[in-house]
Parts: C-alpha cells; sequence; structure tokens
C-alpha cells in the first residue's frame, strides 16, 4: 500500500536573516567562517545589531530539504516548531505554500523563547557562517511526534542539527520507533562537523541500531569516521549503514552502496550564496531514493538542486528543479 | 549653518512580502495589477494563504527612498510607525542599519494592529502588484512628528500613501510648519493614481499652498494634472511648484525647473522585480538635489538608481549605487 508521505522531516524550524558581509566582518564580531555557531538571544541581539540591512527566508536545514522534495511534487511532511508570532507564521506558510504538510503543534504566545532564527553572513566568495538562536526549536519534544503520521513516511530524514535540545533525541528515538514498526526507513543528515563533536556516542549508537542512508559532507564524514583517505571513512561508515553519501563541494558526491564507490560530478554554477547546497542535494537525492532512481542518479539529482541553491540567496529552491531534472536527462 | 538631515522621509513603514506568480494568479485572486490595493487583515491572510513561499524584506514607500539616500551617504531621518513586533523590528534594523535615523515611537504590543506588510505579486514581466495591509503605520499621528527634527531638514519628503489614515492629515501639516518655519523645503510623492483619486482635494491644497517639488509618474500626472498631453499636464503643476519632475518608466524622466522640459534617458537593464523604482529615482533626484546638482543630472542619477533597484527582488538597492553614478560619469 502507498504511504502518505515519501519523505517526513525532522528538524529545527527557523527563518534565515541573510545579509551580504566582507570577511573582516566576520573577524571583527567572532563569528568563525563556514560554520555553524549557536548564540543565545542576548548574542543574536547584538550581532543582528551589527549586522548590515537583511532579508527574510524560510530556513532550517531539514525543512528546506523538505521544501526541495515538495517543490519536485514529492509527498512530504515536516515537524519542526516554531512560536505563535510573525516568524513563526512566516515560516509555517512557506513550508505549507510549497505543498508541504506542517502540523506541527505552536510554541504559546508566552513561551519565552521566540521562533528560532540562523543569522546567514555570506561573504564574497559565495561561503556563509551561520550564527543560530534555536528559540523554541530547541524545546521539541516527544509530545510533537506523532506516531500515526511517522507510520506513514517511506522514509523519515532526521537533521544531526536538531540533537541539541533538552527532549530532542526522546523525539528522535519515538519518531525511529513509529516508523520502522511500519516499514518505513531513517536517514540523518549529520548537519555539521561540530555537531558530530557534540553528539558523536549518541549519533553512533543511532547510526548502528537505526539508521539506513547516512548524509554527510567531507567535514563531517572526517569527524564521524576519522581515517586516512575518505575512501576509508566511507567504507568504515558502510560496514554500519546501508546507503553513506559523501558530499564534496566542488569535487561533488559520493555514494556506496553495496558495490564499489560512486562518483556524480558537481554540476558547475556561479556560487552567490552556498546556504542549502547539503539541504538540497538531500532533496534531490531523496526524490530520486522514492522514485526508484539507482544511488548514482540520485547523486546526480543532489547536485543538480545543490547548484540551484547556491545561484541565489536563500536555501529554498527558486527554479523548477523538476526542469532541471529534465535539462540534465535525469528524468 | 548645515542642518542635521538633508532628507527627511515620511511615510507607511511596512514589510515586504514578495513572491513571484503568473498572471492567472492576480485574475483569480482579485488583484488587480500594477497599481497598489489597500487590503484588511481578513484579506491579508486569506490572499497570503494562497500565495507561494515568498521572502521577506523591508520596504515602505518613503523608507525605501531614504534606505536609498542613506546608501548613498546622505544624512537621512524616516518617521514612519511599526509595532513592538518582530516585523517592526526587522523594519527598524534595516533602516538604521543602512545609516538612517529611525526614531518613531512604536505602537504598544498589544495595539490592535501589527506591523504593516504589502504583499508584493511580482510577475514574469517584472511588474509587481502590490496589496497592502497598513497595520498600525496607518496611526502615524501629530505626536509622532518631533519639530525639532523636522527643523533640522533641509527637505521633507512626503508619501502621498500616508494620506490614508485617520491622523495623518495633521501629522503631515505639523512637520510640514516646522520644516519651512526654519526654512526647510518641501518634497511629496503622489505614489499611486488611486491615491491621488482619493485625496485629489487635500493634494491640491497641500501642494499649491506647502509643495516645492512633486514627483510622480506619468498616470499620478495624468490623475492630479489631466490635460491633452504629458507636456500639458507637467506645465500645469509648474504653474503651482517650482520643480516638477514625472517619471515614465522605459522613457525616463522628465523635469520642470523653470525652464523648458528637460527629459533623461531610462538607463536600460534587465526588469526583474519593478518594485521600488519610483522610490529609488527619488533617492537619486534628492541625492544629487542637496549636493548641488543641476536637476537634469539629479533626474540622470535616478534613472540609475531606479535601474539598480528593478534589476533585483526587493525595493532597497543592493549594489553600490555611488560607484554606479561614477560608472555613469554623474559624480
Amino acid at each position: 500500500m502507498k504511504k502518505k508521505f515519501q519523505v517526513v522531516g525532522i528538524g529545527n524550524a527557523m527563518v534565515d536573516i541573510l545579509s551580504h558581509v566582507e570577511d573582516g566582518f566576520l573577524a571583527a564580531n567572532g563569528v568563525e567562517k563556514g560554520i555553524m555557531q549557536l548564540i543565545d538571544m542576548a548574542r543574536a541581539v547584538d550581532l543582528y545589531g551589527h549586522m548590515g540591512p537583511a532579508q527574510e527566508i524560510s530556513g532550517g536545514s531539514a525543512a528546506n530539504t523538505i521544501a526541495g522534495i515538495a517543490a519536485l511534487g514529492g509527498r512530504t511532511a515536516y515537524v519542526g516548531k516554531v512560536r505563535d508570532d510573525q516568524l513563526g507564521m512566516i515560516f509555517a506558510h512557506d513550508l505549507r505554500a510549497q505543498g508541504a504538510t506542517y502540523q506541527t503543534p505552536l510554541a504559546a504566545k508566552d513561551h519565552e523563547h521566540e521562533t528560532g532564527r540562523c543569522m546567514v553572513l555570506v561573504t564574497p566568495d559565495g561561503e556563509r557562517s551561520l550564527n543560530t538562536y534555536l528559540g523554541v526549536s530547541e524545546f521539541l519534544g516527544p509530545d510533537d511526534i506523532d506516531p500515526a503520521m511517522m507510520a506513514q513516511a517511506e522514509w523519515l530524514y532526521l537533521e544531526g542539527y536538531r540533537f541539541d535540545g533538552p527532549d530532542s533525541k526522546a523525539a528522535f528515538a519515538k519518531a525511529i520507533d513509529a516508523a520502522r514498526a511500519a516499514g518505513g526507513r531513517v536517514s540523518l543528515t549529520l548537519s555539521d562537523p561540530f555537531c558530530v563533536e557534540r553528539h558523536r556516542d549518541d549519533f553512533r549508537e543511532m547510526i548502528r541500531n537505526h539508521i539506513d542512508l547516512l548524509f554527510c559532507n567531507e567535514h563531517e564524514m572526517a569527524a564521524m569516521y576519522p581515517g586516512e583517505t575518505l575512501d576509508r571513512s566511507m567504507r568504515d561508515a558502510a560496514a554500519e549503514i546501508d546507503i553513506v553519501v559523501c558530499t564534496a563541494s566542488e569535487k561533488g558526491a559520493y555514494v556506496l552502496n553495496g558495490g564499489g564507490l560512486e562518483h556524480a560530478h558537481a554540476v558547475p554554477t556561479q556560487i552567490v550564496d552556498a546556504t542549502g547546497a547539503g539541504d538540497l542535494f538531500a532533496s534531490g537525492f531523496l526524490f530520486g531514493l522514492v522514485h526508484g532512481y539507482d544511488t548514482l542518479t540520485c547523486a546526480r539529482m543532489g547536485n543538480v538542486a545543490a547548484a540551484e541553491v547556491i545561484s541565489h540567496i536563500g536555501a529554498r529552491p527558486e527554479a523548477d528543479l523538476m526542469e532541471l531534472f529534465h535539462e540534465h536527462g535525469l528524468v
């Protein structure tokens, strides 16, 4: 029987606040380039006060992935927490308007935290440095997980970032149990090398016991499976996981899926804003997977979707991804 | 003695919610193409519910103009009302981050209206159709006008749109009196042909008695000064106003300033989103004027600034306008 959802994503719900800065701004404001830093509200206010004019676009890593699959016509749902405030309404609108189901209970108006936001500082080289105030997204807990929805998922897509929160591991466990009991499969993205450092043991336990498909980039792979070469790390990972996918920026993406190492070349593009590259890669890959494509084609779809999202500001797709798949002979 | 502010703008403070739509969406949702329609909260919620994913960028006509002058290094201030909510904070941030002074008292958190917003629907031809929920911006009143700030303005820049509100005329009158008493001059933009229809008599009274410089486009000119030709209308306007400036899209801009009709050709560009064209034209023109340039050069500066803002999404400048003025040999 066809399940209602092809992919259900769980992650940190947030709105991105994007601004162009020079590299000197990062140094002057203590921002480490190219990674995600968690910040508290006071730091968020301070950093925002120093930033230039910005624009707001819905973000959140897994939410971007789900939006990308929805934009391709995939059947998707998303779980992540926003508050009953203006940024929360924007986040919910953008996801639903893209065609995804989004029903996570809102945090109340009087919650001490607001909807999460990520200050995305884009340097002239297109690299993005993320400064995340998690807000209420951190408080996603088991009560927010609807087992019936999880049971309707062909694939879960779990965001590693979401491990940063008091009840999140219990929420993930509940989601995984409900999905697997109904025959669903589970994918995880490691999100960020520092996220791996923070949660290595928990990630390892989850990967060994529950994960069918792992997404990561080279840095996250090296943090999770230290090895002399990427090939070595990937084989170590593949000993524990059915499908291992590692993106490598301009070198494209590598897949291990039982056979030899597969490689999909990156799609050349002008990098305007790298935000969302990994997220949209996962959109393309998962879209291919749930439609029965081989994993090399899935990786190519991922590369096309990633190339689209880095060619403009913001981490949600703007062009017609399916048309791009056609142009690249993938569908 | 040098005044603290070269230009002080007064208008509707709001955040734009920008989305790409097909022309069919406008027809299906009762949106009239190319103009600004005022909508109430219920209609705003309904229309937003039908719109696709969007992005949020600070807007407001006069605020865009002030942001443009500030981006050029001009000394500016802005007066317009937002609430103490997330969109209000975004609006205030973006204006101050651009270098403008912005001190208008916030409407309280418990105000029955929220910060104003404008749903900007951009069709494939780059035309924008505006759907404005004024929110608290409508409640700008005389108490929000600081006479000391007005006295420090070389030029006031009044947004015609702001006439749509219970206390706004009194606010404008208070601002005009304080500015003129201190030797300041006053400019007005007619904003929109339907805005002219709503307020023709009040506009006429204000223009005859208090306005030194009028900004409008062809449609607004025809509504305010009906005549067989644009030339005729401009001469009728010039009988009442020192400087009359009329923009005409791809035909550029026309100026009457005591002598013959001056014409500045439009700067060719790819139109991505026409939002802010008139606003940024006024930025360039006023920047030139307060720096002593002749009115034809001012109009050319206006055309360069307008061309920049319509080449991308959003009504605030992204490129370095001063560098563009250099490239065009204007400074």
